[in-house]
C-alpha cells in the first residue's frame, strides 16, 4: 500500500493547483516557502521553491545538503532533551497538516509562536480525484498556501511531502526539523471510505497503523522527549450502555479493582484502525517511555477558523459528500441548495460534536500541557452533544431564519449502527486545562449555513447522498461513475 | 511487506528439505501431494507432486486448470450453504498448517474424518533460516510431511502455499477448497520475533492484520457460512488487577450495567496485533454476520500428539531458542543439556499452559460446535496457571528423577512485563464443551525432557539466551551474529 501514496505524493506535487470559481488575490509580498520531498523510490531530497512578488511561476531547486532556513530562533533543542524539566514544546510538526482539521490546526499554532512545520503526502487531494469529489470551498494548493500565509503574517511554515509510512522520509523529516511534539493527523479518516472496498480497507488499517508506528519509532530513535499528540476518535468507543469515561475506567471485579482501558466497540475499518493505533501507543508509553495524548475527537463542523480567515487563500476546505462529509457540515450544505436533510435510519444516533474553533484550541492546550514520558493520557474531544435528528431540527430552525425551506428525509442506513441507544460521553479534562468552547448556538448554524450559501454554485448534488454501504462491501475494487 | 512473503514461498519450494540428523525412512506406499503455488507476481497456478513408491524425485506439473481430487466424497456444499441448519462442518482449511500448533492440528482433524487443507506460505522455516534458528527435533519438508500421512493414513491433506496477505491466493484457495471452516494459525506468533527491530514489528503487524482481514473478506465474498476459528492469545488480556473474564465482562458503572469486551493490556508488537485482530473480527461479526471463535491460547507446550507420534517424519517442530521458543519447552532442553534454567527477572510472571494434545482438542471441540451467524465467540484455550519459577521448579524435580543436575538462574528480563502480579483467567467454555485436558504433572514432564534427551545432540547453546530487548528494539535492520 505504501507504493499507492508514494506514487500520489509526486503526482500532487505538479498538479495541486486547480481551477477554482473564483480566483484567489495573489500574495502581494514576497513569498518562500521550504518543501521537502521523500518517497521510496527517490529518497530525500529538499526543495526550495521561490514564488516572487505578483508572479505565480516557481524557482525550483534541489539540493541533498541541508539548507539555512529563515527561522534561525530556535533554541538548541538538546539541552532541552537533556533537562530534566521540559520546557514548553516550540517546534511542532503536524503530520497531515494540508487536511481539515490539520491546515486550522498549523495555521493556529504558528501564529501562536510555535515554529511549525507540516508533513503530509497530499494524497487527502488525489482521494477527492479518484472518487470525484470536491470541497464546497475552493482550496489553494499547500505551495500557495503556506505563501500566502507568509505574506499575510511574516511567519513561516516548513513544508516536508512525503510519506510517513516511508520511513526513511520520516527519519529525515525528523532529523532536521527536530520536532518537540508531533501533531499526527496523518491518518486516512474517512469511515465510508474505509468500507468502499477490500482495497480501501486494507488500506486504511495499513496506512494508519503502520504510519503511526513509524511515528512512534522515530519518537524513540530521533526525539525520545518528543510529545506525541495523536488523533483518535470518540467512534472508537461505539455506543455502550454506560457512560463513555475519558480512556480508562475502574472496574471492581469479583471483589478486586483494577483501572483498565476503556473497552472500545468501533464499527468500521477506519474506526477500528483508531483502536489499533491506541493500543499501539499505549503499548510504547509504558515499554519505552513514549509521552503522548491521545484526543479522541468528535464530529468537527465549521469551516472558519481565526487564521483562516485571514485570506481566502488560506481557506479551509469543507467536505459535504457521502464519503467525508459529516452530519452537520453535510446539512447547511443540503440546506442552502435546498435538498433535503438526510437522515441516516431513525436518526436516534448521538454523538460529541465541537467546533473547529475548538479542535485548534484543543490541540494547542494538548501542546502546552504536554504528557509525561511514559504517560497514555486520554481527552475526549467535544464540547456537547446531539442526536441526528436534534441537528436536522436545529439546521431546519436556523434555515428558517434565512428564508429557506428545509426539508428533512430519512434515508436507509448504509451504516451498520444503533439508531436508538444510550449515549453519555465525559469532557473534562480539556476543559480544565481551559478550554472555552464554542457553542452551537443558532449564531453559529447561521455562520456555517451563510457559509454553505456563499458557495452554493459549487455544490454537487450527486455527491450528497451515501454511496457506500456497510453490509454491501465487496473485495472487487469499487469505481465510482462519473 | 507482502513481497517478502512471496519471495519466500517460491524459495521454500524448491529447499524445503534440509540435512537431517538421522535419515528419515522412506513412505513405503506410493504417495501423492496436491499443493498450489501462489505469489503476487505469478498468479494462482497449481501443481501436482507425484512421488514413487521407494522415490524420492518428484514430477511436478503445472496448470491452470483444477484438478480432479483423490477424495471425491464430498458432498455439496452449496446446498450446505444454503440449508437454515448448517450440518457438522466437514471441510477445514488450515491456514499456517506447517507450523507448530497448525501441523499438530492439521494432522488430528484429517485424522478424525475432516476434509483438510493446509494453506502455508512456509515463512516459518524461513525465519529459522535468516535468524540462523532451528527446531529441536528434525522436520520433514511439508511436501514429505503430507505424503507421509498419506502413506500411513491413507488420508489426503491438500497442500495450498501461498501468502494469504495475497489476496489472490486467498480468493483462488476458497474457491477451490470450498471450506466450511478455517483454523487460522497463519500469523507470526513470537512476541520477540515483534520486538527484533522496526521491519519486524511492521512486518508482523501488517502481515497479521491483513492476512485476517483478506480471510474475514473471503469469508464474506465465498463461503459466508464458513466458520473462521482465530487463534488468539492470553497475553493479549495482559496482567489485570482482576479475574480475567473469556472475552467478555459485564460492568456495572453510575447505576447503568452493559456487557463489554474485556479490556486488553497486550505487551508486545505481536500480542497488539492479536488485539487488532480481535476488534477487526468482532466489527465484522457485527456488521457482516460472520460466525467467528477467537481462541485465547495460552502458552503451549510439548511436541507429539498421537498422530505426530505415528511416524518419525511427521515429527512436529519443537522450538527453544531465545525468539520462538517458550518457556517450558526451553526448560526442559536446558534441562537435557545442562544448561541453566533462565528465569527472566523476578519469575512471578503467571501465565496460563495447555499440552499441545489439547490445543488439538480444543480446534476440533470449536469446530465441531461452530459459532452462529453474527457470534464472536471468544474462548480462553489453556489448562494450567504457573508462574515461571513455578516452572523451573517442576522441571528441576522432574530433572533429577532423570538423574540430571538443574539448576536456575535469573536473567535480566528482556520484556517489559509485571513480574509478580495477580493472575486469574477463567477457562470453563472448553471444558464445558468437552475438553478433557492433560495435566502437567511429572510423567508428562517426564515425556517431554526425554523427548529433548533424545534429540540434545541438536542443540545449539547459543540460541538459549535472550538475544532481542523489549527496551532495546531499533529502527535499523538487526542482523544476528553467525
Amino acid at each position: 500500500m505504501a507504493h499507492l501514496l508514494s506514487t500520489s505524493c509526486s503526482i500532487k506535487l505538479s498538479s495541486s493547483h486547480r481551477p477554482l470559481s473564483q480566483p484567489f488575490h495573489q500574495c502581494p509580498t514576497k513569498c518562500l516557502t521550504f518543501f521537502t520531498l521523500g518517497t521510496s523510490k527517490s529518497p530525500f531530497k529538499r526543495f526550495v521553491l521561490q514564488g516572487g512578488t505578483q508572479q505565480t511561476s516557481c524557482v525550483v531547486r534541489a539540493t541533498m545538503a541541508p539548507i539555512s532556513q529563515e527561522t534561525p530562533t530556535q533554541s538548541s533543542s538538546d539541552s532541552r532533551q537533556n533537562s530534566s524539566e521540559p520546557s514548553k514544546p516550540k517546534r511542532v510538526m503536524v503530520i497531515g497538516g494540508d487536511g481539515y482539521c490539520g491546515w486550522a490546526t498549523a495555521l493556529h499554532l504558528s501564529n501562536k509562536g510555535y515554529e511549525v512545520a507540516i508533513a503530509d503526502s497530499l494524497i487527502r487531494r488525489l482521494f477527492d480525484q479518484q472518487l470525484g469529489l470536491d470541497s464546497l470551498t475552493p482550496i489553494a494548493s499547500i505551495h500557495n498556501r503556506l505563501r500566502c500565509w507568509r505574506s499575510v503574517t511574516g511567519k513561516t511554515i516548513e513544508l516536508y511531502i512525503g510519506d510517513i509510512c516511508d520511513f526513511e522520509f520520516l527519519s529525515e523529516t525528523f532529523k532536521s526539523f527536530e520536532p518537540d511534539a508531533v501533531v499526527h493527523f496523518g491518518e486516512q479518516r474517512s469511515a465510508p471510505y474505509s468500507m468502499i472496498d477490500r482495497n480501501r480497507a486494507v488500506f486504511t488499517q495499513h496506512n494508519n497503523v503502520i504510519g503511526t508506528l513509524n511515528v512512534l519509532f522515530a519518537i524513540k530513535e530521533f526525539r525520545e522527549q518528543c510529545h506525541l499528540v495523536k488523533l483518535g476518535t470518540m467512534g472508537e468507543y461505539g455506543t455502550p450502555n454506560i457512560d463513555i469515561e475519558e480512556g480508562y475506567i475502574t472496574i471492581t471485579h469479583n471483589g478486586r479493582t483494577d483501572t483498565l482501558p476503556f473497552p472500545k466497540q468501533a464499527s468500521s475499518f477506519y474506526h477500528l484502525s483508531k483502536v489499533h493505533d491506541s493500543n499501539n501507543i499505549a503499548f510504547t508509553c509504558k515499554a519505552w517511555g513514549i509521552r503522548a495524548t491521545d484526543l479522541n475527537q468528535g464530529v468537527v463542523y465549521g469551516v472558519r477558523t481565526d487564521e483562516t480567515e485571514m485570506h481566502e487563500e488560506l481557506c479551509n476546505r469543507l467536505d459535504y459528500d457521502g464519503v467525508f462529509g459529516t452530519a452537520l457540515n453535510r446539512f447547511c450544505v443540503q440546506a442552502a441548495v435546498g435538498h433535503p436533510l438526510t437522515v441516516y435510519g431513525k436518526g436516534g444516533q448521538t454523538r460529541g460534536y465541537l467546533d473547529i474553533r475548538d479542535t485548534v484550541q484543543c490541540v494547542e492546550l494538548a501542546i502546552a500541557n504536554p504528557a509525561q514520558p511514559g504517560e497514555f493520557r486520554v481527552f475526549n474531544q467535544f464540547t456537547e452533544q446531539f442526536s441526528v435528528n436534534e441537528l436536522a431540527s436545529l439546521v431546519t430552525k436556523a434555515g428558517e431564519k434565512l428564508g429557506l425551506d428545509v426539508k428533512t428525509i430519512s434515508v436507509p442506513n448504509p451504516r451498520v449502527e444503533a439508531e436508538e441507544h444510550y449515549y453519555n460521553a465525559k469532557h473534562t479534562k480539556l476543559i480544565e486545562l481551559g478550554l472555552k468552547p464554542h457553542l452551537l448556538s443558532d449564531s453559529l448554524l447561521d455562520s456555517l449555513l451563510n457559509f454553505a450559501i456563499k458557495f452554493k454554485d459549487r455544490v454537487d448534488t450527486k455527491q450528497i447522498m451515501p454511496s457506500v454501504s456497510w453490509k454491501k462491501i465487496g473485495v472487487k475494487p469499487k469505481t465510482l461513475a462519473a
